[in-house]
């Protein structure tokens, strides 16, 4: 039995090893600096961001992390910066689940958009967005300043 | 002489504007729903987002809109969704000054990272970012749902 809700203190630990088990996915594990301690603080502390996570038998097997952003052209949006289930846990449906719930969300929120970034060679989740009726894009280039 | 300040509530009207020129120049018009009188609320009553403007002479003729992100890699980001000066009045390194001004602010909140993003045919935009010594990674999808 699937279930969802919303990420709790004391969830950071296993998020945390999601969010780098999905990092190792995406060919960038050395990119990693956050750490689950930074995560509890910005998620339930200083509420930068929120999340949601998926549970089977009380074990979360996947986790949505999103924040409200912000479009000049459209007004208020949610953007989704992480979306995973354990790889053992796929082609049950929990991902479409995971994020109809993220859907819902953001519907409550009243905002006019969704967002989110895939990799353009993880045809998988690529699929996936197209089942969802997902515009998918491109065109528009990442530009990014790291600072110490 | 170029000035930078906070933008401050009715200046919204003409940032408008020039969000509308920019959207303009990025060939997609058509898709700024968004009012000045919305903006004014996001900017100055909720506070989503935040702007700086460039002043010559008190006349407003660039600004930059930016709000707190969240990257699991990294922790908190800046996400600088709009920067822009008018047509009429670059060349003068107005532009570069204004980034200036934004970095300043990301590292003054203490963010890992400065995220934005720009279209791939964006010749001058993306030759101005490789000046500012940005990375540029053309490897991801913009992935969206709107709602009405």
């Amino acid at each position: 039995m699937i279930k969802f809700r919303a990420a709790k203190p004391g969830d950071e630990q296993v998020i945390f090893e999601l969010i780098c088990e999905l990092a190792l996915y995406e060919k960038a594990p050395e990119q990693v600096t956050n750490t689950a301690e930074q995560l509890a603080i910005d998620l339930f502390e200083d509420k930068i961001c929120d999340a949601i996570v998926a549970t089977l038998e009380g074990e979360i097997i996947g986790f949505a992390l999103f924040y409200v952003s912000y479009s000049t052209w459209k007004g208020r949006c949610l953007y989704l910066e992480d979306f995973y289930v354990k790889e053992a846990k796929r082609q049950l449906g929990i991902g479409a689940k995971l994020f109809d719930e993220v859907v819902a969300i953001a519907k409550s929120r009243q905002v006019k958009r969704m967002d989110w970034q895939v990799l353009e060679w993880n045809e998988p989740a690529l699929q996936f967005y197209r089942k969802q009726k997902a515009i998918l894009d491109g065109e528009w280039v990442n530009g990014r300043l790291f600072f110490d």
